[in-house]
């Protein structure tokens, strides 16, 4: 049997991963990135085939990874996770580097980052994973932890983008709180769930000038399911 | 530049991932289990050619991942992260269950398990990365954090082993910090380093029954830097 709660149990961090250039630069979500040799030090990133990034990442054979740091905004990860660089300049007002490869570097809520040049990329199904080689790094704020997957779930009530390796679609979690006499509000911008469960205020208590604490969404435009 | 402090920055898990049979079973610590895609879920996972395991998972194209709880014992990690299964067989004495594939899965100490299928097989160099799909999950305990690589690090003082991909070379490490009045003391096991800097005592000041908090080493076998 395949309890789908258990694969919350794997740890993540949370990432803005960048490629292009000055002229064309994109980024997205990313809490797969991974350390899979150590000499030399490579690293992994999955990308999602139909993230507008991806073509980049092929185009460049280059991209850059922004370590998140715990308290990150919702703005950056409301831009970077839930919006198409296909409709918007997610760069645009951003604080940005640009690499050795050319390629943007996200400094926001960044404590970290990582540049690195494509020296493989693996077919992995609805992602390709690229395999890649140290270029630079820096470390940006060595006294702040940086934001994990389990943090941005549990303290921010976050959920995976659509496009994530680990996104959940929710009818596989398992139905044993269905009969419940809370209701549940969704982000119609972002998929953020407000669950009354796991709250200590009522959807309908709220203030109305509240947002969604993903993506900013204004407060009457959630459904309730 | 390469600053090598900024690859701490990257989050991680710590799992023990195991493979084999009943008859001849081995595992290992691993920090890199990730999932690639989410339909089907795909998971990754490292292993450094040098490993015992290695060749097990080849052989019967099938592992197992447990995922360790934030105050695992320095036992398990002793064993499964600094021994080698070469020498020793690892799971004596352990708790374990045989999964749908045959493979061992090591309860002890684990919030939760996941058993894959290996689809696909990726030579990253030092280490191969098997891709598994999933074959079945269950959680353990719900109401423990699983152990991520930063609290092992900061709050345990774990070292990771020499076959680890994140294995850091000690010389690689910026030395900002050479002119010291402060001594380190090395585990000749596992590599921990009792490091007088971080701590509240000095090495000799600690009591002569004190032991390696990771590999169990005695106090007198530790080497001075």
């Amino acid at each position: 049997m395949i309890n789908y709660e258990a694969l919350f149990k794997i740890s993540y961090g949370l990432y803005v991963v960048c490629s292009g250039s000055k002229e064309q630069g994109n980024g997205y979500i990313s809490n797969t990135v991974f350390q899979v040799t150590s000499d030399p030090p490579r690293f992994a990133t999955c990308c999602n085939k139909d993230n507008h990034t991806v073509g980049l990442i092929e185009s460049s054979a280059a991209f850059s990874v922004s370590v998140l740091q715990i308290d990150a905004g919702a703005g950056i990860i409301g831009t970077f996770g839930y919006k198409s660089g296909k409709d918007t300049d997610k760069l645009k007002g951003m604080e940005v580097r640009y690499g050795e490869t050319g390629v943007p570097i996200v400094l926001n809520d960044a404590i970290a980052f990582l540049e690195f040049r494509v020296v493989e990329t693996v077919d992995v199904g609805t992602h390709l994973m690229f395999i890649g080689e140290l270029v630079q790094t820096e470390v940006l704020d060595d006294t702040v932890d940086p934001l994990s997957y389990l943090h941005y779930r549990k303290v921010k009530k976050g959920v995976a983008p659509k496009n994530a390796p680990t996104y959940m679609d929710k009818s596989k979690l398992e139905k044993s709180k269905v009969e419940q006499v809370f209701a549940k509000y969704e982000c119609p911008a972002c998929g953020y769930i407000y669950d009354e469960e796991k709250e200590d205020v009522k959807f309908d208590d709220l203030p109305d000038d509240w947002v969604c604490p993903i993506c900013g969404e204004e407060k009457s435009e959630f459904i309730k399911l």
